[in-house]
């Protein structure tokens, strides 16, 4: 792909695009925007070019991608900049600071797209493997050079997981490989003091989210000598954490028999055996008989999928959400603890707040707000994008 | 007062007031919704009350005030609670569990007024002295019976801090006084491996604010080696914070001579003197002084006063926000951390939020937003009131 300054394609902006959203820093170029014509629309998608306004006046560095809503991701506000491997290498060096202030061990979410200087680019570390997702055309066309900065890192495992739906609108393959070297078993991941069983090739996305965090040690917090109910456990995040904190035990619900395997190991490795159970089926049904056989926790935690991914799915997420903590607060014991989640796009706090409030008020319990957490430092938010923030935990508190 | 259920007043919901509101949870009772007649004009501010709709059904338990814009207070969803000296003492022991379980040294707020059962009523406990502030009628009237609840859980200095906006709206006196024993020398409060100095009658509001504590934990988690500096520091709380996370150094920026005096104590009491600086004077002209003297720091945090407090101060307020973030975005290292706070009711998260990134960009500077922090655990939210939250804080890395 060409990548010099003066040989590579340019894109143009219409009249009426704004080219200032662009000079201010926002990082995608709408397909509406630019000047779609048989030139433009014959540009490779991932190809490098250079953004220039109505008037021919350069404005960034861009990737294109004429099949995508999103028709340029801005790679720097610099139009002569050079986005090679070094350039893709100084980026996750950046990153990598960091992480590494943040957390004592390599395991962590390691590049978060735009946020980190490379849309569509999601990177998650564990120790020495990766798991690359490149949702962006540019990002799969310099895989290579992406793993090559991993390995100089010193990573020597990195996967290409092509599972990501950004994918298919970007017109991309899901063939998910190995780049460099290759992991089969499960690998043990230190969180919170918990250990947790990461399986990056059968798992769920890249096999452990790493979002949650900082709102697991917050329920680990509050969890001293608790009886603690995960439900939508997956691996166990909130559940194992929970025990890490002094919970005298832990329920885990969910509808996956591997990921309930994978958090009875995580509890194994912690010699916690004896204070994990697990239940596998739909979490509905589930709350309905736990409530009904009588069971109360002193900390319940409800971490479903996201209900409402997108607006059209809006209304029936927000019923979905508020169903979650109807039947949740009924198994809360009072002066108990209630963290509800929601990684929907669509609902913003403002919206999921209300659900979760009105769905507590028709179980009929009393409780006050006492936290309200998003996802960790290593998933930054790019600031034209903050709106985007998708992860938002509650914490509540039965004050009967 | 009368607080016998059929003999004490009762006040009565216009027709097109909204009485589902309240038995869904709200806590206020608006004047402009309440008969307002001779008899209910007669009850002295703070009776308890039973409020009826329009229909004489009963609603809930109520503290009326006529004098004040929320004419009255809910106490209790039932209509029949008697709220005296035992009721009260319930309360506080429920809102004492959590901050137990929250916290291994008795340093904290213990009552955060609607959202812990006490509309209107504050208390911040250190160690074994407590501020109240009673900022509503009914409790200035039932402020022995707090005070002697306190003393049941074993506070032996309870002062009644009378300097609340709020008292003059409910035309309360000012007058601050100790309700039970007396203490004169700061208090040393321990707070995230930080020691603190608070002065509880001669210092701003009750001498401490214990609301920024997980925001504080925060900072010093990116703190460890940092040049850091912090402005409008009050009596330290980022800076020492940051001191005890690892910083290397800490330079206190405020308007009072008092309040730097205090951080200064607190960082003699933690054997960092040689590390803690201070500079008295106006943040806005010492910050650009700074930047003119070429200063840079690795962690850079803003916690200025209100600049809006309420609606008609928004727009001069997210002005204010603004050039914070203008002027102390340029004090930042590369790879650096910037955080920014408010503690403005009006100024919404989105509105601060954008606030501040305008200023960032105003001083060309490209960051990353990597934390989004609000107020403690130990500082409930209503659920019907979860709007109000007032504390927000930010922290964006600089890429750049």
């Amino acid at each position: 792909m060409s990548n010099d300054t003066p040989t590579r394609p340019t894109l143009r902006l219409k009249p009426k695009a704004d080219a200032r959203r662009i000079r201010h820093g926002h990082p995608w170029v709408y397909l509406d925007d630019v000047v779609a014509d048989r030139r433009s629309r014959a540009i490779t998608p991932g190809t490098i070019a250079t953004l220039e306004d109505a008037d021919r006046t350069p404005v960034a560095t861009v990737a294109v991608n004429m099949e995508s809503r999103i028709a340029a991701r801005v790679l720097s506000r610099d139009p002569d900049a050079v986005i090679d491997a070094g350039a893709i290498a100084a980026r996750i060096k950046i990153a990598l600071a960091h992480r590494d202030r943040l957390y004592a061990e390599p395991f962590y979410r390691l590049v978060h797209a735009e946020a980190d200087g490379m849309p569509g680019v999601v990177i998650d570390r564990f120790g020495d493997a990766a798991v690359l997702q490149p949702n962006a055309a540019w990002a799969d066309a310099m895989a290579e050079d992406i793993a090559e900065a991993l390995v100089g890192l010193g990573v020597v495992h990195v996967l290409l997981n092509a599972s990501g739906r950004a994918r298919s609108m970007e017109g991309l393959s899901d063939d998910t490989r190995w780049l460099r070297g290759g992991v089969d078993a499960p690998i043990a991941v230190p969180m919170n003091g918990a250990t947790y069983m990461a399986d990056l090739t059968g798992g769920q996305k890249t096999g452990l989210f790493y979002d949650q965090r900082p709102n697991h040690a917050f329920v680990a917090g509050v969890s001293r000598g608790a009886r603690v109910l995960d439900v939508f456990a997956h691996v166990g995040g909130f559940g194992l954490a929970a025990l890490a904190g002094g919970a005298v035990s832990a329920l885990a619900v969910d509808g996956s028999a591997p990921a309930l395997g994978l958090a009875q190991d995580g509890a194994a490795r912690m010699d916690r055996t004896a204070d994990f159970t697990t239940r596998k089926g739909d979490a509905f049904d589930l709350m309905t008989a736990l409530a009904e056989e009588g069971e109360r926790f002193d900390v319940v935690v409800a971490d479903p999928p996201a209900f409402a991914p997108a607006k059209p799915a809006l209304t029936a997420g927000l019923r979905a959400y508020e169903r979650v903590a109807r039947l949740a607060a009924p198994l809360v014991a009072p002066g108990g603890y209630l963290t509800l989640c929601s990684c929907s796009h669509a609902a913003e706090l403002s919206k999921f707040r209300a659900s979760s409030i009105r769905g507590i008020g028709r179980a009929a319990r009393e409780a006050q707000l006492i936290h309200t957490g998003f996802a960790g430092p290593d998933h930054p938010v790019h600031p034209q994008l903050a709106e985007s923030g998708y992860l938002k935990t509650l914490t509540f508190r039965m004050l009967d």
